[in-house]
């Protein structure tokens, strides 16, 4: 069994949480409150730049030109094209450019965004691979999941956002990025294995803690 | 005022917050739940290897020679001594060798490290201190504080705390890194000055964040 | 005075030495041994590998989103066009994609190559840019001196050079990077823009020593 | 065999080439002119602080405490204890501390350290040891064998240089990087061993240009 199949077995108790968590199961049905849509946004936005330098950190790591310049693509697109709409999207719940520009991390978004960073530099192309993937994919599963409820497409507020992941494009890059970590993987040693797999394991935990502070709309838990 | 100065007034909202933490009072008192402690122990003792590799970092991006020969003595004596101190101290509360090897990451210890992992390497040098320095800083000020509390010194469990962080030695230490802060923004643009306080700010909230799943003795949110 | 006009007035004396290198000057004359411009072209290639690297890295050090995209549209142009490009125009000296794939780069590739990683690395997005634009820089204004000599650029093997270098599209980039370091720098402390001459310094006497190397086919001094 | 043992088997050639330069004989007959020597250690001094700061990233890198403690005590020992006796030896030559703290590196100094920086950040611990030991292991060596040409060792000028290479304790400290790389590359894929011979092949050539350079007192290669 490829590496990617094994993991996704084997977390499938947590993967079930993250697409059973009440905001994703509401931006289903379409009841979710647009004021949680709303901080999920703006903290998205702010996840998805530093996402980006993954790609870019993936570019620098990469061993062989192919793959290099699959991120180099992947960073540009992120960068030159996501991004804007991103922008677009936000508008519709009121969210302006500056809004955006002027937002600040949640702990949340700067606890995972910052654990793929220091992996990624600290470690290897596998590692980096390991830690951005669950993203990628548990989002594509989701997409597909919503997309199957009558009407969520087509939905004013969140239908945009489903059509966005189940979308063929996103899944290619899905899959691509399920097929890198499986050719990185090849032939790695059990202990090699177990620490990447701990690194799929951190993000895809932390995939549930995005949801639920975006529930929770979650800042520090003080005040300042 | 220095710049050191200037955020330790100016975070003094936070900073008290996270003197009158509960699990920080409850220590002064004697009162602190041993389990809690414990918790606090085990995630304190993962936290310290990647704060050590904080210190490998900012001998790797020190610019001169005695700021790198001083990251690289406190790495030593981290590694080589400090934490053989935190694994004697540990025995006291029936915590083996064994435990501490295989422990793994809170969220929350997770957060924290890899944030300041990843401002370390992606910044400068002055990033990396401003990151690191509050948690040397409010350790050295709540072991001053809560070693004024009559008998707190010599409670049976936590009296060794209390000593360790009121001690000179680690004054000193707190006093040398908030110096090098301030050696290292003299100069600086109001601009960079306001990216670093970011951080500092971030950090300093870290540590409250820290406390906090301690005395909750906090693990992922779901189960798995 | 600008900090980029600075260095190009103080670094005149190497800098006109760059611009008359034999290399240089028999590629104007037409007159080069296509056996050194062979070799050239093939070192070139690798070097162009990880000078994308530092693109990548300077999107992940970037401080706004501005200069991060720009990077990374310069990552992807650099991986998923120009290297195209440089294969073909290699083609026209004989020399095959699997030619190029299999190469190992000389050791003034690799100083040069990888000083710059490891400035950037180590340093800050400043210092990467006071690394990597000397080789822009310079090559433009070799472009547009070597297009202004008669037939030049019409060269049958190395008009193709001239044109790309000459050409508004590449002086725009040049341009760009110059005003990078101009805004980057402004407001530095002395001691912060002598850090950064230095390595403005060092790569552009790795300019001239990558034309030499390529005037002698220089590959390790010893037999193997 | 070993991996370091097959290393060390198919690059005798070059190997052999480093232990014979006229560098090396001359050190080892006590003829060597005093002014190559002395330019050697400038470089060498430079060289050590950025061989240090390897010893720092491979703090960061390690993947368990023990090894991480064993950077840790290197880097310390190297900046607080042999960079004082480097600085002591220094003087037998007129080489003053300020000389060698104001000391530029030359081309060959710049690269072959950047090259180890470059390889250091970008990849695994595995390829930094592999980059770090041909220094290590080929000093010794060197050290050993010149310690066998009767009254070297005793040399006014070259006996301390030869003492402290062919001593017990630095024999150890290269044993302990040799068994580490062993232990990292157990069950490693024959493309991984590749990759990783390419580092050690080109950290042991340069070692062969660094004799080459110090013999040639070799600095950039035009006038400035």
């Amino acid at each position: 069994m490829k590496f990617s199949q094994q993991l996704h077995e084997k977390l499938q108790p947590i993967w079930r949480q993250n697409h059973h968590h009440p905001f994703v199961a509401e931006m289903g049905e379409g009841t979710l409150d647009p004021e949680k849509f709303r901080f999920f946004m703006v903290q998205d936005y702010l996840y998805l730049i530093d996402y980006a330098k993954l790609f870019a950190i993936g570019a620098v790591k990469a061993k062989d030109i192919e793959t290099m310049g699959r991120f180099a693509r992947l960073l540009d697109s992120t960068m030159n094209e996501e991004m804007s709409l991103h922008r677009q999207y936000a508008k519709k719940f009121g969210i302006s450019e500056e809004e955006l520009e002027n937002a600040k991390p949640s702990p949340t978004t700067l606890a995972y965004t910052h654990y793929m960073m220091g992996v990624a530099h600290n470690g290897s192309i596998a590692d980096l691979v390991a830690a951005v993937l669950p993203c990628m994919w548990s989002y594509w599963e989701i997409g597909k999941e919503l997309n199957q409820i009558p009407g969520a497409s087509d939905h004013e507020l969140y239908g945009e956002w489903i059509k966005m992941y189940s979308s063929d494009e996103f899944g290619q890059l899905a899959e691509w990025c399920i097929k890198l970590l499986d050719d990185l993987t090849a032939g790695k040693s059990e202990k090699e294995l177990t620490e990447l797999e701990e690194i799929f394991l951190n993000t895809t935990r932390f995939e549930y803690m995005f949801w639920d502070m975006s529930y929770k709309k979650e800042m520090w838990p003080f005040n300042e």
